[in-house]
């Protein structure tokens, strides 16, 4: 079921989960992160995103103000580095793992039953 | 500030942005993407990779069981194109803001401060 | 199902909840609080409370320093703060509700099965 | 600055903290909830609720199917019951710390300043 993910895709990832293997070398960090830590790191980092847009309406979420858009922009930044610092620390290959989870979200919702729909697919 | 990210960076996040712009058109959930919507989708999906771990020791986490792996490999994966597909409607390079970001990291933990210590910048 | 919960046991709950909906009325923030935008900002104040445990060891969080549990003090308040103004807003009686959840804890975890075990019902 | 709870206002808390403890001691449970378990466990409810309301409007969050309401009063229960529990093992009074909240959430939202304004109070 593994579908190969497009040419040279792995560039951006290796390249910033090695910076982030210096980085928690140098600091002696690793005993800190452990997959369990990293999954709290990450969901706290998704929650700070979430912080930011939750009094807002649909259309001020997708009109920013220019000073919440760089808060904003730097919380995306937090999540991607944890999600690659979690995913090197379990052996998980980020692009493989995306490219065969859109295959069987492709499965999950065809689309003559998920078009105009936001039903969770066992709903469907 | 902003650092270039590593070249040939941008061929793995702008093929899933793609791939999720298209998936997205078929099936007409623009109408559903809302940054704040789809924020609120990336944090679901933080907390169900933090629901296999919760209970488990630090130790644990780090030897999960080949079937417990392989869905947290799918939770990875999601978290993953949420957060592409959010950085897209928001208009964030995702490749550029990790790497500022991890210059803003560099000076908030310098090494001789943060070596060892798993407190807040705030704090040390 | 329904179990009648403890006598009097109302009286925090919808005292804290008559205080809620005063305090909203008085800013105009009812047009805010919609059950999608509370369930938010719940979610947000979890992942505070998270966040001051995030990289500590299981002893050192049952240990905290007297700063820090003032603080997660306040994300508790937080929590529940929200809690009862979502019930409101959802109609749901909390503690009829908590009552009748206990009585399916009870039966999905039985104590022969589940003493000693830290796995979900589904997998005991 | 700490305010009295209304009058009898323990007895639903202090009623769930019993059962929560002997729930625990009888499945020897103690040995897993430690506050930081907890405090992740009160996430991933929260997250498990907001999942429910993801994709609606704020008008269809307020105006919720029956078979729906009926699975998000569970996990508002399912996030009552993990506040109490951890309140518990940090010691905290939730009825006092809700209280002391209330007041120092009116002096940081002067009715005044904040009448129909979502912006939090550092933006005032």
């Amino acid at each position: 079921m593994s579908v190969p993910p497009p040419k040279g895709s792995q560039d951006l990832i290796e390249g910033l989960r090695d910076k982030l293997r210096q980085f928690a070398a140098e600091r002696e960090w690793d005993q800190f992160h452990s997959p369990k830590n990293l999954a709290m790191a990450l969901s706290v980092e998704a929650a700070e995103l979430l912080e930011h847009v939750q009094w807002l309406s649909d259309a001020e979420s997708a009109a920013l103000a220019p000073e919440k858009r760089v808060k904003i922009r730097e919380e995306l930044a937090d999540v991607l580095l944890y999600l690659i610092r979690l995913a090197d620390k379990l052996d998980v290959n980020l692009a493989t793992a995306a490219a065969d989870k859109l295959s069987v979200n492709a499965q999950k919702y065809p689309v003559q039953k998920a078009r105009g729909s936001s039903k969770k697919y066992t709903e469907l």
